[in-house]
């Protein structure tokens, strides 16, 4: 037969916030000074401790092979960060270590869907969460939400979407790419949704810690003994710790889906790395105020970056509650023109910011939300500053 | 509807290796003086100039996302590593970088595999090959072997099981868990076969580096640019270089399949470990004195483990070229009794040997191999010693 990719892999888009960052690196290391929104990551180093426990682990010869679930080291961290911070009791056979929270949702997915299967998301959502869906055979149900609502949906239109076919729903609070947090009353609707129907949810906590003004992070597993016990329950090192590049995320959920997504990550990728894992466990375990500072010097940047934009004649946002990123309504551009090539759309706004202005953003398109760009303020306050004068700029030059 | 796992999932075995690995140190754990043959790593830490390169990851904070396919730093070691060995050329754009070699499998044959489509293995074969063909919803396709053959198909065999829906073929060689390696002649003629068809050729050549008695690893991308064209090149840092839990692997196949590739890990997993990645150039682009020292001491513990089983009556086993596994042929024990209990095939054999004698191997069964079990010699001489003997005694006990 033919020499031919599988249509698996024909349709899979490769992540476009990681195409642009790309893009963007790329332009900055030929020498050009590019301002880069694109960022998915703390622009931190990772805290000195956590770097030292690493260096302990080597020192160790922690390098062989783990279980594949993870070290009961690193599972028995996590079982005190839940208890801890959510009062949340997962034993260690309810959790499991992959290579970072995105890797967990694949997981998930490839675990619990069926060809034909729905998964509801609402959008704007992450640029993963559809295509993984479709890796694993399965639907995605889009829930559109709007900038009047905050991006969260309203109870009628999840309602409204909720199927025979529905096998589980996606929730991300504080949300990527909106920065919106859920309030009690609508996760604690969802998760009553879920237990009559019956369906799972998957709850992408990642960004848990990247909270301003004072709030504190609710999980949706909080809720209720039986909405808990039909969660997977999603986090990772990697927002919180600034540890991106070391690729430790994991899972918790019950038992029984617990060993089937072992069973599936045993044959798929066994354990994530050793040296990382011991890490881990330090960072969880360790002194919490890394990520206070972290966290102040983002609420601050989020108020420069917000300010900024609602100064700027054009376009608009929203003051996030978590994450690092705002929404940039830039409806009001579409249709106009620069050097004299019409702006059809938030891809053609993005593309022309980076040729013209060395400026990245993610358009829209890559998350479900045309008429808006995601930016990052995991950048620097200088950064920041400079880049909205040159968005500003590349308006004040539209007609 | 129901709260289930996947249909994909339910039928999935976790690896029996790693089970039985983890029951033997479990039991170790517990106190008890285990004689663990299970392993499939080397029992030799990561050598020191690898270890540091990771210390100097940390210092330069290398702990930042890197690109998908992996650090152009560690591809273009990749890409000296292949010419250095092996006068191949493979391009940048021509490898990717994925957590550990397993990984690489899965994400190749998830990238060209659709329902239906037949994979061929010859059997005795490594415990997650079936196991990964059918996750992509493939049917794997069996060529037996025997242990006159030293395990390798014929070319009758193989030419025998080639049908319309034949979409590749894997090749392990040296092979894990028979130890056999593949001669020039028979790697030609599956090259040339699945070149008239055509169909893809998955050469794992994780072991490349364990070969004894002065002999060459020879790849099957070697024999003829188009051979080399529909070829998957797996391999890793695992085995060469006491690495298995940093979970580095690789792949080297042509543009259009690598970016396939990228795109779906880009999805499901983004970036290897970031200080794995440095520690991984630092290992093959240094000394590879620590890799010759490591194979003398396999040859010699090879030379024991195959002696000492051969003086055992009732037992046999092959002298293997590479990796570090034998073949146990314990045909002539099935059927006897232990204590008053029938020892049905291996996986009897195995369990009573571990419960009663503290000895793990791993059931042929594991493998497709039924009538053998796998001993691996990656642990000290001591032990392979201790362990005979008391898998003599076991013998000695049955009526």
């Amino acid at each position: 037969m033919a020499l031919s990719i599988s249509h698996r892999c024909q349709n899979i888009a490769p992540s476009m916030t990681l195409q642009i960052d790309a893009r963007a690196k790329e332009m900055a290391a030929s020498g050009m000074n590019v301002i880069g929104f694109g960022a998915g990551e703390p622009d931190f180093p990772t805290p000195k401790h956590i770097c030292d426990a690493a260096r302990e682990a080597l020192d160790l010869g922690m390098t062989k092979y783990t279980p594949v679930p993870g070290t009961m080291e690193l599972r028995m961290a996590i079982y005190r960060k839940m208890q801890r911070d959510h009062n949340l009791t997962y034993s260690p056979q309810e959790i499991i270590v992959s290579n970072g929270a995105k890797h967990s949702i694949f997981t998930v997915l490839q675990t619990i869907i069926d060809p034909g299967d729905e998964v509801l998301i609402p959008t704007p959502c992450w640029v993963s969460y559809p295509e993984l869906v479709r890796m694993a055979g399965g639907v995605p149900i889009m829930i559109p939400t709007n900038e009047e609502n905050r991006f969260i949906p309203t109870n009628e239109d999840i309602a409204a979407r909720v199927s025979r076919r529905t096998k589980a729903i996606i929730i991300t609070s504080p949300s990527n790419p909106n920065g919106s947090v859920w309030s009690r009353d609508q996760l604690q609707y969802v998760g009553n949704l879920a237990v009559a129907h019956p369906f799972y949810i998957i709850s992408d906590e990642i960004y848990e810690k990247l909270l301003y003004d004072g709030r504190k992070h609710l999980s949706i597993a909080q809720l209720g003994e039986q909405i808990k016990q039909q969660t997977f329950l999603i986090n990772g090192v990697s927002k919180a710790y600034s540890m991106t590049g070391w690729r430790i995320g994991y899972c918790c959920a019950p038992r029984h889906e617990i060993a089937a997504m072992t069973a599936f990550q045993s044959q798929a990728t066994s354990n994530a790395n050793s040296i990382a894992q011991h890490a881990a466990a330090a960072a969880l375990d360790g002194d919490q105020s890394c990520v206070d500072e972290m966290v102040s010097h983002f609420q601050h940047r989020r108020d420069v970056m917000v300010d900024g934009i609602n100064a700027i004649g054009g376009i608009s946002c929203l003051k996030p509650e978590g994450a690092f990123y705002v929404m940039m309504n830039v409806r009001s551009l579409i249709g106009k023109s620069y050097n004299g090539r019409k702006i059809e759309g938030t891809l053609d706004f993005a593309e022309m910011l980076l040729t013209d202005k060395q400026v990245a953003v993610v358009p829209g398109v890559a998350f479900e939300a045309e008429g808006f760009c995601r930016l990052s303020y995991a950048i620097s306050e200088e950064k920041i500053t400079e880049g909205l004068n040159r968005i500003d700029s590349f308006i004040s030059h539209l007609v």
